[in-house]
C-alpha cells in the first residue's frame, strides 16, 4: 500500500514536493496544511489532497510521514510533535538556527526514534552525486582538497535575510553539507570572513553577501568555499575535489545548450536564474529518496544529525568571520 | 474550459504524451484507447481516463483533439477520420510512407478545415528551438550552410527496420526537418548515399545503417546531414547552422555534467542512451504547444505540409542513394 | 654533420621554413633563393644563408635538400630539376594542378630514388595528430565514418583564386588528404556540390566559395566534408572520425581560452584569424619530420603519391559537382 | 641599435630567455655566463654570445642589460651590483626569500635609478593577460572576489624544497602577484592554512605541500587561492575573478585539443606536465616586454616593488598558518 503523506506549508517548495509525491507509485498526497486557505486549496485541488489543521495531521492514523515547508522557527517544534506522534518526517534545512536547539530536537526524534530527513537537496543533484560516485569508486583516490563555489543571481528579500540567520547558516550551510557528503566526514576547524560588496543595505541587517572560507580536518585536509549573493550570469554552482589519483568536479548546468560564434567570439547563453529550476531533478530525487528509505532501502538519506553537523560548521565560521581567528568545530 | 483529450495507442510515447496533457491546465485527458487491454489500463488508471473504442472517440461529444500513437499504417485513415468527426489532431510521424497517400490524406484534412499537428518533436527541445532563436534574432546573418549529425545508441529491431521504411524515411527524416525548419525552406535537390557498416542483417532488409546526405536549396545553400545507427558514447544530436555573420550550434546533452581528471586524461560520462531522456523537455514542450495552438496561440506548430515537406526530401534522398545522382525534390 | 638545406622562395611559408631548419640541430640553412632581392636578403641575412641561383643550388656540392616555396607551376620542374641533381626535396602542396603531369613528375622522382616529401602540414597539427593516434591505438575500432570542417576567415584574392585551381584542388584538398591520412586508404568515389555565398566575384572567376562533398569507400565508408570562404569569427578547423568502438575529434584550437560570463552569457574570444598562426606547431612539426626522415627516421611523411592522391580526389569531387553525379576516383 | 644583453644562468629557464632574445629584432645576446663551463658553452654557441665573468659583464661597455638566472641567494647582490654598473636587471623571482634583504636593494635600484624587471612570468601569459584585458575594458564591472587554483603534476626534489623558503614563498607566491595583477591593488590581510598530504618527507623540512589562503582587502573583496604540489592530471593553473558586472576566467591549456568518446565517455588528453612547456609563450613575452619597456615603451611590467609585494603577502600567509589567525600585510 503507498504510504500516505501530508504536507504542511503549500508556498512553491511546498508544491514542488507535492508534485513528487504524487509522482510516486509508493506514496499518495493525502493531505495537505498552509495557514494561507488559496496556497492549501491549490495543492488540495491539484492532487486531491484533504485540508486539514496541523494537530489533526498529527493525530490522523491515515497519514504515515509529513513534510515540513513551514518557516524555519516552527521547524523544531513540529518535528517534535509529529516524531512523538510517530510519523516520518521531511523537513526543510535548516532544523533550527541555534544548535542547541537542534541538539533538543534530535533527542526528541531519538527517543520516539523516528525518521528524520533534512531537505539538502543538492546531495540529490544529478551531478553532485556524480561526484560522490566518482570518489566512491575510487576514481580519484583519498579525497584531501575540495573548491566548492556557489553564487545566488541576486540577495533574496531584506525581510528574507533577516530571518536567514545570515549567509553562513543560510546559504554557505549547503557547501558546508556538501563539503562532508564528499569528504565524507566532519571538518575540525574553518577559517571564515565575510563582507558587504554588492547591496549596503544588507550591513545595516548585519549579514554578509560576500565569504569565504576554508574548512580543515585533523588530518590536514582542506575544502575552500566561496558565496556570493551576485551573480549576473546565473546561479553558479560548481564542486571540485581533489585526490590523491586525480579530481573529479561537478560543472554548472547550461539550461539551453548552444553556442553562437560571431566575430565578438563563442556565446553560450547564461546559466539557471532560480534555484528552483537549477534543482529540479534534485528536489523530484529528494522526495523518491525519502519514500524508498520509507521503504526500507538504505542507501543514504540526510538525517537530523546532518542537520546540525552543517549548522555546527556554520556556527564555528560565523564566529571566525567576527574574530579573524580560526575556530574549532564542536562534536 | 480545458481542451478535452483523447489519446490513440498507449505504449511508451502514448504514456508521455498522456503525462503532458494531464499536466497542462488548459487541458485534460478523456478517453484513451489501445487494443492492449493492459497498456489502456495503466493510462487510464494513472489519470483517470476512460476507455474507449476509436469509433466513439470520433464520434464523443466531449472529445475535442485526438493525439495518435498508433501504428505508422493507420495514421494516414485515422487523421481523416477525425479530421471528419471535427477534432484536432496530433499525429506522430510520418503520416504515411509514401507521398502520395499522405498528400490525399492532407486533402481531406484541407477540406475539413480540421488542425493537424505532426509530431516532429525536435522542434521543441531547448537547444534547437536555442539555434533556432538566434537564427530569427539574426545574430547568425542569413543562413548559408549546416551540418546535421544524428547517432543511434544503436539500431531498432529487425521488425522495426522491416516497417520502418528505411534509413531515410525512419531517421534522416527527423534532419530534414530540422533543416527545414532552421533554413527556413525547402531545399530542391539532393545527393545521397548509404551503406550498411554495423550489421549485416540490416542489408538483408534491403536499409542501411549508415547514410550522408547534401541537401541543396536554389541558391546554393547546403546542408550536410550524417547518420548511423551505432554510437556506442549515447545519442549523438548536433546541429550547426552557419551564416553570413557567424554559426549557432546546439551541443549534446550531457546527463549528468562531470569532469574527471585522472593521469589518464579528463573524462566525461556518456550521452543520453535513449531518445526518450534525451528528448524528455522536447516530447512536453510539443503538447504544450499543440495546446496552446489550439487555444489561438499563432507561433508555429509543425503542421501536415511539414510532414510532407520531409517525406519528400527522404524520397528523393533514398532515390540519390540508389542511383548515385542528384535528385531534385517535388515541390 | 648537419644536412645542409636550401630554400626557393623566401615569402612568408618560406621564412617559416627558414626558422624551422634553423632551429633543428641536425640541419643548417646554407642557401636561398628568390627572385626578389629583398626577400632573400631577409633570410641571409637573419639565417647567415648565401644567396644563390636556381642553377647553383641544383649544382651545389654542399646542398644536400631544398624545400620548394614557390609559386605553383614552377613546382613539378623544380622538383625534377633537384630530383635529377640528387638532392631530397620538400615541395609545398600542390605538386601541380594536373595530375597528368604529376604522374610525369612523379615518374622522374621515382626514376631517380629521390626523396620528396609534400607540404600536407595539417598531419603534422598535434591536435589532428592526436585522433590519428587515437584511431593506430585501436580506442575507436575500425574507422566507419567522418565529418571535416573547414573555413577559411576570408577569400584570398582574386589574383590568387584565378591561379589556385579551384576551391577543390586549392582548399578541400587539405580535407581529402586528411580523410586518407585518418581513415587509411583511398575513397572510391565522390559526391559534390558547390556554390557561390560569400562573393559573386568569385562565381565571375568560375569557382565556388562554398562546397560539400561526400567521399565514399568501396566498402561502404563515408566521410562528409564541408568548406567555406567565409567564417567571422575565425579559422575553423575541426576532424571527427566514427569508428566502431566509439569517436575521435579534434576540436578548434582557442588562443587565448578564457571566457567572460555577464547577464548576456558565457563569451570566449574569436579562433585564430589566419591559418600561419592557426599552424605554427604543424609548420615546424612537418620541417623537423623531414630532417628525421633524411637521416633515416621511418615513420610515415606525406609523400608525392599522397599529393596525387589528393590530387585525383580534387579533380574527381570537381566533376561531380559540375555533373551532379556521383564520380569515380581512378587509382 | 640593437640592446645588448648578457644571462647569467644558463640553465634550463637563461636557455630559454636566450632564445627569446636571441629572437627580438632589438636585441642581441652578446654575454654568458655560467659557472659550469659546458652550460655556458651550450649558449655560446647556438647564439653566438661571449663567455665572460660575473666582474667583465658588470664592467663591460658593449652590455646594455642583464638578465639573471642565478641561485635566488645571489639576486639581491647581483641587482646591486648591476644596477651600480648602470645596467638594466631582469631577475627571475624572487629577489630574496627576507622581505628586509629586497627593501634594502630596492633602495639601491632606486638611488641608481636602474630598470628592474621581476619575472612573474604568469603575467604574460596569453590567457591570464586575457582576464586581466577583460577586466580592463570593464566587462565585468568592479572586481570583487577571486578564485586561483595553482597545482603542481608533483612536489620538486627535497633540495630544492629546502631552500626554497616553502610553499607560500615559492608557489604561492605567483599566485599573490597575480591577484595583485588582476584586483589592481594590494590586499591588507591574509588567512592561511597549510598541511602536508602528499609526501612526509615534506613535512620533515618543516614545508607544507598543500595550501589554502584567503586574501582580504581593505574594502571587503576577497580572492581565494589553493596550491597543492601534486595534480596526476597535469599541471592545473586557474584564475576566475568575479566583478559587479560578470566573472572572468582562464582555463587550463590542454596542449592536445582531443576528444575521444566511447562506451565509458568523453576523453581528453591531460594538461601540460611541466611548467616550462605550460608557460612557453608566457617566457618568450616576458622577455619582448623587458626589451620594449628598455626601448621606451611604457605598458606594464613587473618590477621589485611588485617583487616585494608578493612576498610581503607570502611573509603574512605563511605567518597565519603557523598562528591560525589572520595577518595584516605590511605596506
Amino acid at each position: 500500500m503507498p504510504l500516505r503523506f501530508a504536507i504542511l506549508g503549500a508556498g512553491r517548495i511546498g508544491q514542488v514536493h507535492a508534485r513528487a509525491v504524487a509522482g510516486n507509485d509508493n506514496a499518495t498526497l493525502a493531505a495537505v496544511h498552509d495557514p494561507i486557505d488559496l496556497a492549501a486549496g491549490l495543492v488540495s485541488d491539484q492532487y486531491g489532497a484533504d485540508i486539514r489543521s496541523v494537530e489533526d495531521i498529527a493525530a490522523a492514523a491515515d497519514i504515515d510521514a509529513v513534510i515540513l515547508c513551514t518557516p524555519t522557527d516552527l521547524h523544531a517544534q513540529q518535528i517534535e510533535l509529529f516524531a512523538r506522534a510517530g510519523k516520518a518526517v521531511f523537513c526543510e534545512k535548516p532544523i533550527d538556527l541555534v544548535s542547541g536547539r537542534v541538539r533538543d530536537c534530535l533527542k526528541v526524534v531519538e527517543e520516539t526514534e523516528a525518521t528524520l530527513m533534512v531537505g539538502f537537496n543538492r546531495r540529490f543533484d544529478p551531478h553532485f552525486m556524480g561526484v560522490r560516485a566518482a570518489i566512491a569508486d575510487g576514481r580519484i583516490g583519498m579525497p584531501e582538497m575540495g573548491i566548492i563555489t556557489s553564487r545566488d543571481p541576486g540577495a533574496p528579500p531584506g525581510e528574507y535575510i533577516k530571518r536567514s540567520g545570515g549567509i553562513f547558516k543560510d546559504m554557505m550551510i549547503h557547501d558546508f553539507d556538501m563539503a562532508v557528503f564528499l569528504m565524507g566526514d566532519m571538518p575540525t576547524s574553518v577559517l571564515a570572513t565575510g563582507s558587504v560588496l554588492t547591496d549596503p543595505q544588507i550591513a545595516t541587517l548585519g549579514d554578509y553577501d560576500s565569504a569565504s572560507a576554508i574548512l580543515r580536518w585533523e588530518d590536514g585536509r582542506q575544502v575552500s568555499i566561496t558565496n556570493s549573493r551576485r551573480a549576473v550570469y546565473g546561479y553558479d554552482q560548481r564542486v571540485e575535489i581533489h585526490g590523491s589519483e586525480g579530481m573529479a568536479a561537478a560543472e554548472n548546468e547550461h539550461p539551453v545548450r548552444i553556442e553562437v560564434a560571431t566575430a565578438d567570439g563563442y556565446t553560450r547563453p547564461p546559466l539557471h536564474d532560480f534555484f528552483m529550476t537549477r534543482y529540479v531533478a534534485a528536489y523530484a530525487n529528494e522526495i523518491n529518496a525519502f519514500i524508498a528509505a520509507l521503504g526500507g532501502e538504505t542507501g543514504g538519506i540526510p538525517v537530523g544529525r546532518d542537520g546540525l553537523n552543517a549548522l555546527l560548521i556554520a556556527e564555528a565560521a560565523l564566529k571566525s568571520a567576527q574574530t579573524s581567528m580560526a575556530v574549532d568545530i564542536p562534536h
